[in-house]
């Protein structure tokens, strides 16, 4: 933590603790930096800090007042998605978005994306150890030796998975190309073509895909933005419709960022449990929830094996990483077979980099670093959103990753504006993406992953000031 | 190449060339040394090695001669599997060859994998550069650049194909992880569950896993050990069965080790257009062809983009290099939604790692080498196999790559045999594992990858002994 930070924070847990009141005076920057033995340029950054945050603000030719704190945003209501089984559409607007990189170059400010933010310290011994091992030739060899991964890394997700309540041994776990390769393996192994499998919505796209690639239908189930998928609706649609599985991201949920509780969870599985489902359950985001210790998996309820686990280290570490896991419980020898298909062994080295940097707790101190900086980005991003975005909006109020949800007013076309965006180099996903029908037309995805700069702060800006014109032209077209 | 090696090699073109006849003698040890200003173990280790290709032969007491030169050994009979589409089987036994390593520890020799020699001096420069571009945190996130895989590499491969006549443009190319993705992806966007696929046969068993995965019937079609898929039972079967698709590996076939002539593969070519099926070509070891310029791809003579070519550097370079590439013709736009669902994008830097090398002419330089020894290896595994296995045994001429078939005596049952030679630390692949039904039960393929030694010899004359007593007691129960 940077010097300006931790003088920042302190003040911000003084203001909390009630020890400044709202609308009282904060010392002047000249008494904060005696005070701390700190330069003046260091005192006035940490008030920056904590005016970003929306925590004090700044009045003029006065000094610096404690705000009235930023409550939770207004969120949206429960999701209605369309109640029957149906075929997933939305690929052109996936690829879209995964490939506008390409043909806007490096000035694209790409806050669609579910990037983390990799430019950090705390990475360095990870990759200091990949080069090193890189130079052993016997290194290239040693994937072919174990066909679900090394056991070393192995050893170390069991271990990182206690904190979620999880109990794991080594073998229970098959290392993958990417959660992706473990989701689209976990489908595989529990459905068949022209099966039914029910989700949260709005919904990771990605999966979706799989889902269409497989013939499948998709049930989507409405969605609420503080506990989840609704057990009541999943119920009622169990009862409708002959569903095989449920895939849901219950713990820092893409694209809505909450985390059901643990006794929704539960209920969750007891409810599968009833149905006889598989459950696939997508803890990508996971490791970054803001509250320690995080909260349960679903898989920590499994008592049949019906849980199927995924995850990733593509959000937590980086997206070139490339090494995913699942955790299968009774379709395990089905999921070997099926990862020996797909593409066989996975790559050596990362494996063994990552196993030493787990084992060597390098790996958490990255997750606590990131944990800190995601939660504080979360509020810059939602201070500039109420700066800068109509006042009736509604956005999702995320307890880990770094993913935030926006409800727009209903006539605003999200892909529309996102078409508009991009010629100002600013990128976004439309919120079609998340809907196998393309509902959610009027909501947009933005992360908020990069350390806020100046840059950022326009391209938001550019975002509302694009919502007001589209509203204008709206106003005068009636 | 190592001096010994170069003395070898004049001497061995002296001899083909006339310049000495068979039973001639040679030039004493002494002789060759002074002509050569070589030390006098030098001399030793030339002829050793003509000794071990089976090109001259000692006299005690007397010297060094011509011998009869090593004609190809004698080739097994043209295949003949069930003529009907079949569910494949056989996954355990396929487990097992893969799983063995970890049972037995380091001391296996394991002469069934498909593993190449990744210990050779030509692969430095490629470790160097992945070293060193690991160490840039920005190459961890490049790859959510270029879904299909990075272009530079891309441009390398267009590039390298062009030595099969292929014309292809770095954008009908897509990287996966694997050449097992790329053929898993490809049988995925051609076939439908149920649909009968048409396979060479002796057939690689990852294939063959793959239909199993997609609940595809397979047909084994009869191949001849030189020439490769009998087009004329092709014909026939296309006439009988619904096929939909046709996978071989027409080029250093795995596991006979034949390149189909160009004209054959022309005519396959013209038969999937008559029949309208998609042709799936695996050329993983296409690039490993002992005679240069390598033949065509099949995919060389596409005019409507049925031929989807797959390939990695899996065999070329090293196991755990995890690259693979497919060029998919007209199904291009349905590999990338696969590819996608599958394992969403390809890791960055060995992509630039492997681009940078290819540009570079490291990867011409070390395929020179590699053809060269796997050449050489070939001749001395062919002359062991004579030495210490039964006299009646058939194998095959392989043209490249480092695989090679043995047809032993019919009684003799290669999986008993297999776990015989576990207890004395030899593994080899059973024949069951290269057809769909557990055909080719005296048939092993073992691999001649690793530099000749000591106890590689050792393993041969196991394999022998174990073969012997095996017909020993065949004989005493009759």
């Amino acid at each position: 933590m940077k010097l300006y930070e931790k003088v920042a924070e302190e003040l911000s847990q003084q203001i909390s603790q009630g020890y400044y009141q709202v609308g009282t005076k904060l010392p002047s920057i000249r008494c904060l930096s005696k005070n701390h033995s700190i330069s003046i340029s260091t005192a006035q950054e940490a008030y920056r800090l904590l005016e970003d945050q929306g925590i004090v603000e700044v009045k003029p030719k006065s000094g610096y007042y404690v705000r009235q704190q930023n409550s939770p945003p207004k969120l949206p209501e429960i999701s209605r998605p369309i109640q029957r089984p149906i075929d997933v559409s939305q690929w052109h607007q996936v690829l879209d978005l995964l490939t506008s990189h390409n043909r806007h170059g490096e000035d694209l400010i790409t806050l669609g994306r579910a990037l983390p933010d990799y430019h950090t310290a705390t990475l360095q011994p990870l990759l200091r150890t990949m080069a090193s091992l890189t130079r052993d030739v016997d290194n290239l060899g040693r994937s072919q030796e174990e066909l679900n991964g090394l056991e070393a890394l192995r050893v170390q997700i069991a271990r990182q998975m206690m904190h979620s309540s999880c109990q794991l041994h080594p073998d229970d776990i098959i290392i993958t190309n990417s959660c992706q390769e473990a989701l689209s393996i976990s489908i595989r192994v529990t459905t068949k073509p022209g099966d039914v499998v029910a989700v949260d919505s709005p919904s990771f796209y990605g999966t979706m895909q799989t889902l269409r690639s497989l013939q499948l239908k998709v049930l989507e189930i409405p969605t609420h933005p503080e506990t989840g998928i609704s057990i009541e609706a999943l119920e009622l649609a169990l009862e409708q419709w002959p569903i095989t599985a449920v895939q849901v991201t219950p713990s820092c949920n893409n694209p809505l960022g909450y985390t059901m509780p643990d006794n929704r969870k539960k209920q969750l599985y007891q409810l599968a449990q009833r149905f006889d489902i598989a459950i696939i359950e997508d803890d990508i985001f996971g490791d970054l929830s803001y509250n320690t210790p995080r909260s349960n998996t679903i898989k920590s309820f499994d008592q049949d094996g019906r849980v199927i686990l995924c995850s990733s280290f593509s959000k937590t570490i980086a997206p070139g990483f490339r090494l995913g896991w699942a955790a299968p419980g009774r379709y395990c020898d089905l999921v070997t077979h099926m990862k020996y298909v797909s593409s066989g062994c996975t790559a050596t080295v990362p494996q063994l980099a990552l196993a030493d940097f787990m084992a060597q707790g390098g790996y958490e101190r990255h997750l606590r670093k990131m944990r800190q900086q995601y939660k504080q980005s979360r509020d810059i991003m939602l201070g500039w959103l109420k700066r800068y975005l109509p006042e009736n909006i509604r956005t999702s109020y995320p307890q880990g990753g770094f993913l935030l949800w926006i409800e727009l007013p209903e006539m605003i076309d999200s892909v529309e504006l996102n078409t508009r965006l991009a010629l100002q180099n600013v990128q976004i996903a439309p919120g079609i993406l998340f809907s196998a029908t393309g509902k959610y037309r009027n909501c947009i995805r933005i992360n908020y992953s990069g350390e806020p700069s100046a840059r950022q702060e326009t391209a938001i800006k550019k975002i509302g000031d694009e919502i007001f014109k589209m509203l204008d032209e709206l106003e005068t077209n009636k």
